[in-house]
């Protein structure tokens, strides 16, 4: 880090955008590698992103009621069988303790993927009457899926997470928290990251293993890849009955309750770097940039333009705003790139000049323009200028996502569509996964992300098989 | 939970404590026991004073600079191996994962019992120069140190916790950084948890593994049992040689950083129930209390009432204050114990008298006084109410340590007092471990809690053997 005298260029995204974006992660410090493959260290600068991000997703959950808690890391390997689908999908998955101390285990202990077992076997416990339910409860956790094939923030055997977990008297109270929930993720992508997103239901070959339904949010990267952004189970009384939860109800019945789970994780890191960067670097959104605005002092040495920049930068704190003064001897052009390879949203530069004039110099991160301000109005400015950046993004964003979206009325326009044109592709379905199967073979990957809730009448019958059809979907590779 | 009618009492402090412990844990709701042997859920109340703690603590280190990272949950058996003392002093109570997905791991992995071994791995990669330095990092994590025998909060297989882990370039400056973040702690004790606390260095014998120094801050309980409440250490540059880290120094040659590790953890919940609670339950300390304010209708079926109720808490909530107006059905007096179990400071009661005299009833949680407050200036009456709640409970714990410590000049004072005084002995120590070793067997327990840096000089020599005497240590049991 020290001594450096130039920002080194990255790899640009459309030479090789696996490498760009490694090269992101790596450049503007978000994380590093650790010596347990697959596992990643998040660095201070990203850590931040996941903290803001972490703010505002828990002020949205507790406004709707939800209590936070923490569950144990380890699950017992009977606990973890009760639900036959569930421990199907995850066994593959699991990483095993088997050593306490300095005994073997009588039972082998598996390292939480996902906690809706562990969340069972407590909900029986505090679980009996009416007066007991709504169960609203969420927790903040790391989490362990052994992977074969990890990157940093998208797949790593080692993520944080929230997971959301709820129980309820009725069938229509889950659903309506299942879907609650799917929205709470994408205000949350919208609003926050900047990211307008397709949300929808997956298909029963994509649901979670356990699951009656899955909703899901999937934002399409900047070169058409999808991001499973986050998902929302709806149960129905299955774990209920495997984990023996009942309740009394009003009428004094014995009945098993609904449930729900609901979880985003630092994936999310990996979508605002795809979806925003360009080839300067991060792009962060204002919402969750841990800089906001980063003061570049010109001709520092010049009496006076420390001094100023550093009381800009005070009254920009006292607004909320959050700044950085980079006033190191590094020069303002190693700055600048440094800055943007950040992704630091706006950038003030002041010079002797500007203070002469009671100005300084506005860039905005993302259409790399100048503007003049008057340190008069610097806090306005820089306010309206963050939200500009904001609204860019997303309309940025939403161009995209058209751009790369197609259209296939049959099978040949699928094929043409999966091998010529990166992106989503709505095509209408059958409902049968064999066809979902043959889809993904033939075109090399290209699997369902969702039956959207709006979804289009493109043409009668499966693009696949050309029985009649009951969904449009949309499709798409995947991280 | 439901249609309970009273409140059962708890087991009272004097006949047993450790049941009362169990009881005010289960009748507060702060945590609950899981299928895995001496891991425990954590209840929404009791994560929710978990989270007050977290905001408090993490503000503190911020506003020193310290940044929040997170490293891999999961340390290569060989990693762990590189600083000696430090694994002697960790393995016996490492988790260790074997199987991966399907496979069995070429290496065992470690589930981290502390970190210091995966942020010397990254420290490695990231310091270079003078200029990297000091790198003052936290992480909020959980951690597992497999136990034999637990109890909620104070010992438990799995527990949360954060770690700082720094580097500097001096001694001089990690020595400092060891003190400060001990100060910090102290700090944190007296201003937040109300526990004015003895702090300290530990001997040689119960330092941590691989530490050069260790201090401590030690709480008393009510019982005069010590609890070991947070520690810091300074590791001089013995992990920095065994990770080989080294930096360019501005003098141009190349030099061993110095390190400090320093953390505490929801053992802290437990040093709260245990120095503060009372036979009717919990007390909570303002700042820390999920809830700070119960507001609780009389005759709440009387015209008005909920309504001014509801102005009331709205008023109190608009002012910053933590409020609960318990509307249930449940009778006044069953909610007067209920929040009482809860710990909850202050007590506002409000019926159809106080209304029309404008007042209402505010009860102090600590004294149980009552007293009358206008409705005019209900918001400043409550926060001077919660502020003499603060001063009340730090009063008590002073009084508690008072009249439980003594001091002992002999052997045979010593053995007196462990065997008759409950809680603090100041006594000589001549620096010799085999005297602390022998103390510890002929009093069932007693051991040196920490070297106080207000030491006095009680007599010449050491209580054990005679020997001339280095310093006057507090002894004591601990949990």
């Amino acid at each position: 880090m020290a001594d450096k005298k130039m920002v080194e260029s990255i790899t640009s995204m459309d030479t090789d955008f696996a490498q760009w974006y490694t090269d992101v992660v790596r450049k503007a410090e978000l994380a590093d590698y650790s010596g347990v493959k697959g596992c990643m260290i998040i660095r201070p600068y990203g850590y931040a992103i996941w903290e803001n991000i972490q703010k505002d997703l828990d002020r949205r959950f507790k406004e709707l009621g939800h209590e936070n808690v923490y569950m144990p890391l380890l699950i017992p390997e009977s606990l973890l069988q009760k639900e036959k689908d569930h421990v199907e999908g995850f066994a593959p998955e699991c990483a095993w303790v088997t050593v306490g101390g300095e005994n073997e285990l009588s039972e082998r202990l598996c390292i939480r993927p996902t906690s809706e077992t562990l969340f069972c076997e407590h909900f029986r416990n505090v679980i009996h009457s009416y007066r007991d339910l709504p169960k609203l409860y969420n927790q903040w956790v790391n989490v362990v899926r052994w992977e074969k094939t990890t990157r940093p923030f998208l797949r790593t055997s080692e993520f944080l997470w929230q997971e959301g977990h709820t129980m309820h008297a009725t069938e229509e109270e889950a659903r309506k928290e299942t879907l609650t929930m799917l929205k709470v993720y994408e205000d949350f992508f919208l609003e926050t990251l900047a990211i307008p997103a397709v949300v929808g239901r997956k298909t029963e070959k994509e649901k979670f293993a356990g699951a009656m339904e899955t909703y899901t949010i999937e934002p399409m990267m900047h070169n058409g890849v999808a991001l499973q952004g986050g998902t929302s189970h709806y149960f129905g009384d299955g774990f209920a009955r495997a984990y023996d939860i009942t309740f009394t109800d009003r009428d004094n019945k014995v009945k098993y309750p609904h449930q729900t789970s609901w979880g985003v994780s630092t994936r999310m890191i990996g979508a605002i770097i795809m979806a925003h960067g360009d080839d300067n670097g991060l792009i962060l959104p204002p919402k969750v940039a841990p800089i906001q605005v980063v003061l570049i002092p010109v001709q520092m040495q010049k009496p006076g333009v420390l001094e100023k920049t550093a009381e800009v930068a005070d009254k920009l704190r006292r607004a909320g705003i959050r700044v950085k003064l980079d006033d190191s001897d590094n020069s303002p052009g190693w700055k600048f790139s440094e800055y943007e390879m950040k992704g630091v949203p706006v950038r003030l530069e002041l010079g002797p000049r500007d203070i002469e004039n009671n100005s300084c110099v506005l860039v905005s991160r993302v259409s790399r323009a100048k503007t003049f301000a008057s340190l008069d109005n610097v806090v306005s400015e820089v306010e309206t200028m963050l939200a500009s950046v904001q609204e860019e993004l997303v309309h940025r964003v939403r161009e995209n996502v058209a751009s790369k979206t197609s259209t296939a009325a049959n099978y040949d326009e699928f094929l043409d569509c999966a091998a010529n044109r990166p992106g989503f592709i709505k095509a209408m379905w059958c409902g049968d996964s064999a066809c979902e199967d043959k889809l993904k073979d033939v075109t090399g990957g290209v699997k369902s992300r969702c039956i959207p809730f709006n979804e289009e009448k493109i043409s009668d019958v499966c693009v696949c098989c050309g029985r009649p059809a009951k969904h449009m979907v949309i499709w798409g590779r995947q991280y």
